[in-house]
């Protein structure tokens, strides 16, 4: 998408031919630096350090990782060293694993001096898939976008649809376009009247600082809230469709998304607003049905509760205690929205109820 | 409550027994400073800082900062320019304007000479008055927690009573013992096991900074969560009840409280959990109904959401930014809770259902 008027991917080959670029989105949103990786460690320490971050740019950091690795060492061992180094970087992101053996798996069988000119290609090969699905989900979801739009009209409504989404499902999170905020994207770029509301998503903030911001920066309106607040703009007619995204979806249809979604479908659902949930294919698991039982929760640092980062009036990053000091605090990562809540799922192949029916009409290799 | 094994009130009469001590709440949690008062004029300045807030506080701190004024000029002027100071402090508080005319109404028909008696002798029974409805329904409230605590035994479960609170409803909002909090602090007094979730409550913190100091210092065990988390502790049986505090309660038992309030009574009633809210008898509007259709949301500063301030590692106080520059926030301060999703009410009366019904059995006289 657009930062300020040109357009980037979230990982892109540089100019040069063989060293790949990145955003340090660390320093977002306050910076906007473009950082170089020459070498595969380089790499592996770019997704470690969070400077990329999200499931399918994590693959696609990855997957580059492993051609510039085989570019210093085409080696069996180089080949394989490169795939552990990276493989060590984050715990549990399935789409790192997969990048990974996928390389390796069309490295190894080949001559050592066609491995580097085959690592470039299936690298960018990779990239360019997640962005033709982010891309279909994108347009997909956009039809819903349109469709209230017209229903606003329709009733004599004026203003823009109103959307609320939580967390950073854009296209920081992928290579371009994003899960959640594709289809608004694709509505934005057609022209349709659309407005955000960002939950500031605490405690990592990933609302207030990445999703305010690429939003802001391709130009779409937008208004950040506490996320606090979502419920009583609902109950007053401020938001038309919900729109999230999920790090894994059940068979049955229920949603494992970043902490607090599942209060915001409580509230839509409360309130007969729609409640859609966008994924590309590969967050479904389909050996889970009950997500609330089956899907163990991550628990992250309670500094991440304790503490926040922010940019002093003098442009410095500093990093303050909120609260006082004894005080335990916990942080659950994800919440589990149960598929009674969701009014569809707008995955790359189309939108569908979410519950294993409506999923296995539209994947019938998995019935 | 106590501060460290040392019992205080919010507010109080000085050793010399003229001038008035305060906590400084602005200085919360971070440092606990006490400050004194002498004059009318510094009492209102108290209001109007915040370094006294919540309405019974406010209340009783503008009736001390009546009797500070009539020191210096028990005149009919003094008294009437002390009123007109003191009510401008804040906006919308009703305590203040009910203080503060309470004060006058006895202060003008006596002689000039009797009134600064009068006037420290009816602030003191203002502050133990409220002192007084606060610990009457912290009993009513107790005894809720009590049953969990019987039940939970009955059950073969461990641990705790898990009691979740919103934003701060605790002795610093009002002059002892507190409304949300008051049961809690009966209960623990008592002896009973209790630990409190505490929200951190987004965007003013009041739970990060506030309930979870007074908890701690008190000696109650508690754990700061972010306001996303409730609803999967909800799912997962970590809370067996919610209580909160309401600023306006209608005579249809809607409440209105902090923003964030309706999203955590949704997640109760979803999982079956009780939700109560607790309030001293001041705070219900017997002239309204539906409180989503006919209570004003105040909208606050958008900086109280792009910014947050807190503590940094050389301990001084600082303010950082969270969102991108050109990133517009919204501010809404309070959301209405419909009384379809509340347990019950918990007033100086007893506990009665949250209904036009329940309501007038305790308060016949509305009728």
């Amino acid at each position: 998408m657009k930062v300020d008027g040109k357009a980037f991917r979230t990982i892109w080959l540089s100019d040069d031919g063989w060293a790949v670029e990145i955003i340090d989105q660390t320093r977002l949103p306050h910076e906007f630096e473009i950082i170089r990786l020459e070498t595969g460690i380089r790499a592996a320490r770019a997704i470690s350090d969070m400077e990329v971050r999200g499931a399918p740019l994590i693959g696609a950091t990855a997957a580059y990782g492993m051609a510039l690795a085989v570019r210093e060492d085409a080696s069996d061992a180089g080949v394989e060293d490169a795939h552990a180094v990276l493989l060590a970087t984050r715990p549990t992101a399935v789409n790192l694993s997969w990048a990974l053996d996928d390389m390796r798996a069309l490295l190894l069988p080949l001559p050592v001096p066609d491995r580097m000119a085959a690592a470039y290609a299936r690298a960018a090969q990779i990239s360019d898939e997640d962005v033709a699905i982010s891309r279909a989900l994108g347009e997909f979801g956009a039809e819903l976008i349109v469709r209230a739009a017209e229903s606003k009209v329709a009733s004599g409504k004026d203003g823009p649809v109103n959307i609320l989404t939580h967390c950073n499902a854009g296209w920081l999170a992928t290579v371009d376009w994003g899960t959640a905020l594709a289809p608004i994207y694709v509505a934005f770029d057609e022209g349709i009247d659309v407005h955000v509301w960002v939950d500031e998503t605490r405690p990592r903030n990933q609302g207030a600082s990445l999703t305010a911001w690429e939003l802001g920066r391709h130009g779409v309106a937008h208004t950040v809230i506490a996320d606090n607040a979502g419920g009583h703009l609902m109950q007053h007619g401020e938001i038309d469709l919900c729109i999230t995204g999920t790090d894994r979806t059940t068979r049955a249809g229920d949603v494992c998304n970043k902490i607090g979604t599942y209060l915001k479908a409580l509230a839509a659902h409360d309130n007969n607003i729609p409640f859609y949930v966008a994924l590309p294919q590969t967050t479904i698991d389909w050996t889970v049905s009950d997500g609330i039982r089956e899907i163990p929760i991550e628990q992250r640092s309670a500094e991440e509760v304790t503490h926040i980062s922010g940019r002093t009036d003098d442009g410095k990053i500093a990093r303050v205690q909120l609260t006082p000091n004894g005080s335990a605090a916990a942080n659950f990562a994800f919440d589990v929205t149960p598929a009674r809540l969701i009014t569809g799922l707008i995955t790359d192949r189309g939108i569908c109820d979410a519950s294993e029916e409506g999923l296995l009409e539209l994947f019938p290799e998995q019935k």
